[in-house]
């Protein structure tokens, strides 16, 4: 069996028109009998007739369908983004269509432009590398809808964002708190627009707590537990007692490192990490961090995304979400 | 803007007809002057025309997709998966639409169905709830070519699966190398078919050592981190000086569960693994695992798929894959 089953092989096999099914199935029956109205149904079922989507959605005009674009499937962040946009498409019966682009800019035009081939009935892009040409060319003038999550450039459109200055503020209050006063950033060598905002969260906090700033603490490496492994060596030759890492991610590698070169966390070195991804209460020692309401920001982006297609007049909205620290046994107080 | 670029705005623009502009996209313009050729492309990529794929697929009969199904997202042995079939897709210019289930049977039917709806030229499926019956009527009655990953029970049509029954017999037999007899199984409260193997494996490696299998040194949880979190004390209340757990996710929560509970690894505790997740290497202390070639089975998954999509006569294929131990620091011999 090579091709898909027609609605007139569903006739044939019932011993009705074609028309006929085609009224049952679209729930215009009721002049035919029920004996007739089960007997399609039942054959319809049995032979596995599924219509045509791309032929339904040239005369609909609507495919049900919204593309997503994350950069990074194997961060949990992302997969956490994803299960929140999940929950939400399945309550609005829209179908979301995942692509990890891998960090590959080339190959995120690509999955675009086939999600716009696809018709798909909007987008949502949590990657940095989208361009604005990307968006104003393939987006824009096909008159798609989008949402761009924060770590995007572009400044027009819907855009759901979390408050990253009030949480790298948050992670070096309470380091503060705890009486360090050297802290680390370990920063990103490639930083997306959002993760300059957590710069500025660290450099605003030290600033008023009367430290100033030492960019000498500041400590690039990329983004990935392979990076804050490699960044280990780095933070012991500086003078910090605690470090706040980029995301979590980087927090595990840098265990990892300092941990094989024999120090101790938090006796040796307060960590806080960024995200709350789930593995962070089972690291040793747990992970103080700074939540996202990563899954939140799924849901909102898919029903915001929903709302627009429903109605393209939609004036821009863009969403600030709160983050919030969330204190377990990586930090502790200088000294103790 | 809200309606999708046309091909008459492109040759309105371009002042040229619209079987012009057409030829030339579709690289049959040799009659035209390089200039009108020139000019046509310049203005398409300008206005962002994109033609409409599912217009295209109707006449073409494919749709370059292959649709995903994976029953959780957030389980690192399934990113590691898609990003096989990502690198293999880009590679055969198939675009792999990827959905996550969340486990949720109901759901699963729904994204199936969607996708036949869409035409997909063909289907991974790597969840163990799909069953004969989406099989039979969805798939194979629509002529849909499918691949199934060794989770599932259906019998029938391509599998790719790994070396379950040797993986499982490879780690005892490293814990009875070092001395371990009384070895305890974390085992699935709901096993797959692939899961039943790793047991297989277990009791083949004991029987052959002349050791016998104790059920009481199987305990059974479900396959996440908490899992492995909640199994501790049980694994404490028993006489083992060991234990395999079924996955890693598995390990991750025994070790946390262990060590809350005053207990060493490996000095208490020698602990193997299984699916050898990049984590794997990040833990403290780093996990001795199974590790499975996910990523080149998610490729193989890619490419026997298409070569299914090019010609539906192929006689099914069965293909096992070999894993092999990875040593680290979580095991020790026993009594040192």
């Amino acid at each position: 069996m090579r091709r898909k089953v027609r609605i007139s092989d569903v006739a044939q096999k019932a011993g009705v028109s074609v028309t006929t099914v085609s009224q049952i199935l679209n729930n215009k029956g009721a002049r035919f009998s029920q004996k007739t109205i089960d007997k399609v149904l039942e054959i319809r079922d049995e032979m596995g007739y599924v219509p045509d989507y791309n032929a339904r959605s040239l005369i609909m005009g609507s495919t049900k369908t919204i593309g997503v674009i994350v950069p990074d499937l194997s961060n949990p962040f992302f997969t956490s983004f994803l299960k929140g946009i999940g929950q939400a498409a399945e309550e609005e019966q829209f179908i979301p269509l995942i692509l990890g682009s891998e960090d590959n800019q080339a190959l995120e035009r690509t999955y675009i432009e086939q999600l716009v081939q696809r018709s798909v009935d909007g987008m949502i892009i949590a990657s940095p590398l989208v361009e604005r040409d990307i968006i104003d060319h393939l987006l824009k003038s096909n008159g798609i809808p989008y949402i761009l999550i924060d770590q995007n450039p572009v400044a027009e459109g819907d855009r759901l964002y979390t408050d990253d200055a009030d949480g790298a503020r948050q992670a070096v209050q309470h380091l503060l708190d705890l009486g360090h006063q050297k802290i680390a950033l370990i920063y990103s060598d490639k930083p997306t627009i959002n993760v300059t905002y957590r710069l500025r969260g660290y450099e605003e906090a030290l600033e008023k707590a009367g430290i100033g700033f030492d960019p000498k603490l500041v400590l690039t490496t990329p983004m990935t537990k392979e990076g804050g492994y490699q960044v280990a060596q780095s933070l012991i030759d500086s003078e910090a007692t605690a470090a706040v890492t980029i995301n979590d991610e980087v927090a595990i590698g840098l265990y990892h490192g300092l941990q094989e070169k024999g120090k101790s966390i938090p006796e040796d070195y307060s960590i806080v990490g960024y995200d709350d991804i789930d593995l962070a209460a089972y690291l040793n020692p747990t992970l103080t961090t700074v939540a996202q309401p990563v899954m939140h920001l799924g849901n909102l982006a898919l029903r915001r995304l929903v709302a627009r297609i429903k109605d393209h007049n939609l004036a821009d909205e863009k969403v600030k979400l709160p983050v919030k620290l969330v204190v377990r046994h990586s930090t502790r107080r200088l000294g103790q």
